[in-house]
């Protein structure tokens, strides 16, 4: 049986993914060694090979992994050569910004429609996508049998929404609302709470440039 | 010596604050158990323990911890008690986002000045915030001893901004731009990799939904 992977190992694959992009696209060599993507990354050797065995690549020894291999595996296993479409409920500023953010589509991830309930946006257009009506979310959904739903609402309508996108028939849920989800333990949620990464840099002032003040 | 915090440990914590707020909130009880907590979000038990005793806060056996005092220590360990002020450069869609994201002040983090090169948009208002010109970032992050940046930038001009806020005094980095910042080593960086993150999801979809359907 294949190991379930840790989460965050998991996090960490994205980064060697980018970092594989620029040494190949920049035309490094045909081979990259741990010890380099420690070097970009600031992330420790070991863990970095712990890691990518999850991934089932093998490297050789004092060689490195084969670049374009490491590519594709782990594109492969995070999913990436499949495009997965989103419905993205919410288009105030953050709605708009995900819907306009450049680069989501090389990680496998197309916003296909927006919906709002804010009769002055529906029918307006950001970028090429209109913004529907919300109570279409379930019909899009359905007929274009989407699996993702993103939330970009105020934090009071989250709860609603994400139940909404559960009945319609979304399995994986982005949520950007600053508001925790309670939903059937089958549903994957992503919480994205922007306010709450903001303490690693907190914490970190507090420790070194408020103490040196002192 | 003090342990210091392991990251994921680190990050967490947030997680456990925003529980013991509405545990709170709610007149839920003098004491708030770990095994609360584990169930509210899912995380081990003995996890949160272990968690816990870095902030080095005592917990009464099959009681828990005094909710109060939890609250606090957590507060002050992650530094909510200190407002932060920053400076935000790049004020597009996410820009603007940010800067009207509501709940940044109770996590203590004040964007307090906004910045674009984009002669349409200088002047111009985001919510109470003036957009200021660029090139007078120095000017007040050194007025107002500003210690962190905030870039909102499209990937192209993030190193470039990084290093002007450097240079002007700025100690910690919140990048939002998908581009990788290479700065001089007592800066601290949070990245802010939204398609990264997406990687979760598509993982999931892959191993989960896609399978069920071949």
């Amino acid at each position: 049986m294949k190991k379930e992977i840790p989460k965050p190992s998991l996090a960490r694959l994205p980064k060697y993914y980018q970092v594989v992009i620029t040494y190949l696209n920049n035309k490094r060599g045909k081979y990259i060694s741990s010890s380099y993507l420690s070097k970009c990354l600031n992330i420790d050797d070991s863990q970095i090979r712990r890691d990518l065995m999850y991934i089932e690549i093998g490297g050789i020894p004092r060689v490195g992994y084969d670049a374009e291999e490491l590519r594709d595996v782990l594109a492969e296993y995070l999913g990436y050569f499949n495009l997965n479409e989103a419905v993205l409920v919410g288009v105030g500023n953050l709605g708009s910004a995900l819907a306009q953010y450049g680069g989501f589509e090389k990680y496998g991830l197309s916003i296909a429609a927006l919906f709002d309930n804010d009769k002055d946006k529906i029918g307006k257009f950001v970028g090429n996508l209109k913004i529907n009506n919300s109570n279409e979310l379930d019909e899009i959904v359905q007929k274009f049998n989407i699996k993702i739903g993103i939330i970009a609402t105020p934090a009071a309508h989250a709860q609603k929404v994400a139940e909404k996108m559960v009945a319609s028939g979304i399995k994986a849920i982005w949520n950007f609302a600053p508001a925790r989800l309670n939903l059937q333990e089958d549903i994957f949620i992503q919480d994205e709470n922007l306010a709450e990464n903001f303490s690693f840099i907190s914490h970190y002032l507090k420790e070194t440039v408020d103490k040196k003040n002192k």
